[in-house]
Order: structure tokens, then sequence, then C-alpha cells
């Protein structure tokens, strides 16, 4: 059994989720975006903006450069929706989704099995001897599960305007 | 690599999901069960026998043997909520989806790399051939992916109560 194999297995999870994430934020008009998901509930552009910066970090995690929306993570992952910190318009921030999964398809299609095995930025050496499944790979799998989280938060929304 | 890294990474991916959902349904009284995750939406009740009813089809998917409760599928999986079903009350479904996770816990446990990375029961030798991603680890990835997606729902409710 090559790694490649589980590499790919990984990746195409990944790509499950965003594709369903993809379809379901191409299917609004920018107007919506302004609604909750359910009343009293985080609002799809807080959703939105949260996944663009939470998926920006593995650029970070995985030391593969610069973060492209660090500027995301005040206002959409330190506070709640409708902190009252300035967020881009969501025009800007479909454009950040598009570019951002992009982006990172293309840095997770050039890594290697040592890089996908080996450990991130926030843990020692030590912490990859003593646990060799906490590396970068397992981060993928948890941020593919973040995004299906959400994901069914979003759903609850276009349930209901069908 | 050893292949038992890839799948203690899957598997431990697994456990995470599980672990935080049984967190939730522990953190709840029986009557609780009945509230709705938002207004007009699924009931916690038929979360919990939807998981519980999807999760249990890995055991045919994957060739272990019988189900235990495949007798849910009706209610919770191939109607939505509120069908007129019958439907266990919710002490008991609490119980199977306790005694659900320990099942698959220990199957999982016991199946070798070769079991993991063969086909699952509904593709064909073919299938595997041309998309070698497509085994069982494949699925017990997508449904790891599928608990979260109603964890973030459950999770409305939560923040509802808190």
């Amino acid at each position: 059994m090559k790694p490649k194999i589980f590499i790919g297995m990984a990746i195409k999870a990944w790509d499950i989720q965003i594709g369903r994430a993809d379809k379901f934020f191409n299917s609004l008009d920018d107007d919506a975006y302004l609604n909750e998901i359910a009343p009293g509930k985080n609002r799809i552009v807080y959703l939105l903006g949260h996944l663009i910066a939470v998926n920006d970090n593995m650029i970070a995690l995985f030391s593969l450069g610069n973060r492209s929306y660090a500027e995301l993570d005040d206002a959409f992952v330190k506070k709640p929706d409708r902190s009252g910190l300035p967020m881009p318009d969501v025009a800007t921030l479909r454009q950040y989704w598009k570019k951002s999964n992009e982006q990172l398809s293309s840095f997770f299609a050039g890594m290697t099995a040592e890089q996908w095995f080996g450990k991130h930025t926030s843990m020692t050496e030590e912490d990859l001897i003593k646990e060799p499944t906490r590396n970068k790979l397992s981060v993928l799998l948890n941020r593919t599960s973040h995004v299906a989280y959400h994901l069914g938060q979003l759903a609850l929304f276009r349930a209901g305007v069908e």
C-alpha cells in the first residue's frame, strides 16, 4: 500500500466537502448571505469568512509560506458574528473562497508524502515520535470534518428556502 | 510508512467526531431529545436515530456480519422526521447509540489493512482497480464527515440552551 493512495483518499474526502460547500455558496445571491442559518444563529457570511480563514491557516500549519487571508481571523475566528469588526463585502469574500480553494488544492497536490506525514508547526519533534498520527494529513482530516460541521448548519438555511 | 498509521489516523478522526457527538447526547435529559435543533427542523431524536442507522450500515458495507439496527432505516433514513413511522423510545435509542459505537470500535480495531483497503460491498472488483481510493477506509472518512455534518446542526441546539 503506497502512502500516495492514502493521501489521495484524504484529499478526495476534502474535495467532496469543499465541493458541497462551494455548491451551496454558489447557489446564493450576495444579498442572501446576510441571512442567519437559523433564527438568532450565525449569518451565512460569517460562516463563509470563518471557513476561508480556518482553511487558510493550513498554509501556516503546513509551512507552505505566508497565509493569504490572515486578516480574516479577527472578525471570523477570534470573534463571534456581529462583533462590529470590519468585514470584507460578500462579493470580495466569495472571490477569496474561490481563490483559497484553488490555492489549497494546488498546495496539496504538490506536497510529498514526507511532508504530509511530518509534524505540523504547532508540534515538537517529540510530539510526533510519541504520536505519529498527529501529522499534517491528520490536520487535513480534521479540517475536512470542520467544513462538514458548518455545511450541516448551512444546509438548514438551504432546506428553509426550498 | 506503514498502512497501520493511516488506518489509525482515520479511526482517530472517527473517534473525535463520535466523542463529540457522544458528549452532546450525554448532556441532555431524555425529554430534551424531542426538541427541534432549530424551528421547523429535525428533532434531536431523529438525528440520533439517523446517526445510529447510517453508522450501523458500515457493518454491511464492510462485510462484517449482520447489521444490529437495520430496523431503524425506515423511520430514520428512508423517511424524514415526523413520518409517523414507529420509533423506539429515547432511552432505547440512547442504549443503541452507546452499544453501536462500542461494536463499531471493536470491529474497526479488528480489521486488517487488507480489509480496509479492499472494496466495499456496493462496488465491483473493476471499480476498485479503476479507483483504488474507493475502499472501506474511504467510506469511514465519509461517514466521519457525515457525523460532523449533523453535529454542527446539533450544536445549534446546545448553543441555544447555554
